[in-house]
């Protein structure tokens, strides 16, 4: 169904008229900052394949990882990939059926996936959990020679790509804002819980402050 | 990085074995129906691409619409798509950087995607709708048939993908249990906020039952 108050950034070269480019890539960058996760599109044997994975931006690049062993990490070497980060913000309750729609903002960005070599990729990973959870790298037992082959680090330049955003109420017809129809919006948001520690745990253990602090996005 | 309690139901013919598969299925239809953000990934002149939309299921059929004018719906018919249905449950902190993960829910599906005809169509909006948020086609000004002409619904049947389910805490090496760092999962849920009207709403117009009773999932 159509879309009520969408902002979209066409699909551009976020790097070529440095005005507008400067303007999408704020708009872009504040989406995928806002969650690691992210949903990957690349082809095998001329067939489409998805996969949801984790990401991470520095800068005017972004990265994801995986197991060295995964088929999708093995596939994407040099590859044209397509990465979709969405978030869902609600559900748009117009008063006919045509007009309802999501809230949302989401970002479609397209490349070659570079595999990143072993020289960068530990400061990489480090990075990663950083931005994953701010603080935590120092607090855990150093990574391994063994894991870290294990490991695969991709990246794509963020630059051609667009992102669409809604915001607000229904946009109904003229006509139909005078029927006695209640329309609005159900918003749904991402909620961090209370964290829950792992029964094994050592006794007496506290909840660190880069725990506590966690915030999402 | 690798799962620890990780389900995972391979990809398969869901209808093949009759016993895994029923298993399968169940596992599949819960997360598909769980949420309706949906990612469908498609090819267009030899590139991936990947697009957030909506998605219902009857039966053992997935089905998705959005406007006959889009470029994604035009290019799909009668061609192969893969899509995902991915709940990001929560993440998993473990005590070396190796062994983090994130609590999900996902599922892949493959097949071809149908356009549908204009006779079934408009019972399947009103279903879409009403799948979406129960009780609320009856409450709506009627579709008009240009509505309907504007909008395109397409299928899929569910019998070829995968369902991946991670839950619970970290799993670690077994001498790094010892460590005082603090392990455990930081939960995530998606949480429906109050109703908000649309300011247009006509004075003194009640939140009807089907939006106060309103459920995710």
């Amino acid at each position: 169904m159509p879309n009520g108050k969408l902002k979209t950034t066409p699909r551009t070269k976020l790097v070529r008229n440095p005005k507008r480019a400067e303007y999408d890539r704020d708009v872009v960058n504040e989406i995928i900052d806002a969650t690691p996760l992210c949903h990957v599109s690349y082809i095998i044997d001329g067939r489409p394949y998805v996969t949801p994975t984790l990401q991470w931006r520095e800068g005017s690049t972004i990265y994801w990882h995986g197991s060295s062993a995964s088929r999708f990490l093995r596939q994407i070497v040099d590859q044209e990939v397509c990465m979709a980060i969405t978030h869902f913000d609600g559900l748009v309750l117009a008063r006919s059926a045509f007009h309802h729609s999501i809230n949302y903002r989401s970002v479609m960005l397209f490349g070659q996936a570079s595999k990143i070599g072993d020289a960068e990729k530990d400061q990489l990973l480090h990075s990663f959990v950083d931005n994953l959870i701010p603080g935590r790298w120092e607090n855990l037992r150093p990574m391994s020679s063994k894991e870290a082959k294990a490991t695969t680090v991709f990246s794509m330049p963020i630059d051609e790509g667009s992102a669409k955003v809604r915001t607000g109420p229904p946009v109904d017809d003229d006509e139909d804002y005078s029927l006695p129809i209640w329309a609005g919006v159900l918003p749904i948001t991402q909620v961090l819980q209370p964290p829950e520690p792992d029964p094994k745990n050592p006794a007496g253990l506290e909840v660190p402050a880069h725990v506590r602090d966690f915030k999402l996005g």
